[in-house]
């Protein structure tokens, strides 16, 4: 076991990104523990952090969108909720550093896994729930700072666009410099082709997102996702 | 528009049943208009009340069953709050006689259907969050007086047994009288029978449901149904 002093070194930086002091780190440490390291894991609490996660989104969208209807919402909220945006999270917070694993998984790399570190992100917001003393309104105002700058971006319909559009609309709608897409490498046989696209905005060359596929089209959304997740996250202000 | 003395009349049962009192008796109003009724209908409180439904009653079960796994409390929840269930405490609310419809759903029985009985539950769920100036704990406390008996009977794997098996046990492990089934009718052809059971406690031939099926084990699994939703609704005190 620990010490409590171990364990306030060791979860100093992950605490202070996210936003959140401990009372008793082992509910963090609980979260933070993949199923394959031992017979106590976040199984349990990912189940209580879902919940409460789709709770405090539904909540919020239903108060930002008075005037959106139920299947809009719907959506709205899946595309917060779902697996790629929760790993997304987990990336910000650096979780693959801190996730306790067995040694197979570790091997074969399983804190890179989407499922994974998205599972860790539901686990944490039921682990500080529980620390706090299943206060709501604590976990709930972490998870909109978190959340704030993708429910910035948000918008009914937003989810079914592909990452192009809504990179073009997005920056059409705040008066920014558009995106310019280039290829710049295809390699493979015909049949088995491999794009490389440099996606770059007018007047500012020096910011470049690298995107790649099978085609020059999946090449492009690719290289449109990175930059639309680097928007959100500068969206997001801690 | 009515007045809210109208208003507080037509809904005085009601709340009392709920065991809620409405600040804004439009909130309530809402929540109980199908969406067959015009513009402004309960869907989108739905959408708010599902998801707080889904909170509440998964942090319960997290906290009712702390060895319990997490495959065994979503299968919990999903029995707790599937349409069904909750189209059975409508009725134990009465909401067929407050809900308000288009003239085409009223004709065709739209009040006494499943799915709009379970939708105006989830609806009043959120109507009283929001009128309670959006205090989780108000709406939690009543969600829980609601499901109650239904809490108190649950168990892992309850929902994957059929009812005669779930009566079974439930009687069994309260030492209280076991069920006997007796057909009472056969009727129809050979290829299309219809069988009537009746369902009656060793000692207590008083007390009877009535199941109907295609075959005699069908007809004495729905007495048993009818038998275990009356059980369900003594185990609520309100």
């Amino acid at each position: 076991m620990a010490s409590t002093k171990d364990l306030k070194e060791r979860y100093f930086r992950l605490e202070k990104s996210l936003g959140y002091e401990y009372r008793e780190l082992g509910f963090l440490e609980n979260a933070l523990t993949h199923r394959s390291a031992g017979l106590i894991h976040n199984e349990r609490v990912e189940f209580l952090g879902d919940s409460i996660l789709g709770f405090v989104i539904a909540d919020k969208l239903f108060e930002q969108f008075p005037n959106v209807q139920e299947g809009d919402l719907t959506r709205m909220r899946s595309t917060l909720v779902k697996e790629s945006t929760l790993a997304e999270i987990a990336r910000e917070f650096k979780l693959s550093d801190y996730l306790i694993m067995g040694p197979g998984e570790l091997k074969s790399g399983g804190y890179r896994r989407d499922s994974v570190l998205a599972d860790a992100v539901e686990s944490i917001i039921a682990s500080i729930y529980l620390d706090c003393g299943r206060n709501i309104e604590v976990i709930r105002a972490l998870i909109l700072t978190w959340f704030e700058g993708r429910l910035k971006v948000i918008h009914p319909g937003n989810d079914q666009k592909d990452p192009k559009t809504q990179l073009q609309e997005f920056l059409q709608a705040r008066h920014q410099p558009l995106p310019i897409y280039t290829v710049t490498e295809i390699s493979g046989e015909d049949h088995d082709q491999s794009f490389t696209v440099r996606l770059t905005f007018e007047n500012n060359p020096n910011e470049a997102y690298i995107g790649y596929g099978t085609s020059r089209r999946k090449a492009e959304q690719n290289a449109a996702s990175k930059a639309l997740q680097v928007i959100y996250s500068k969206n997001t202000k801690r």
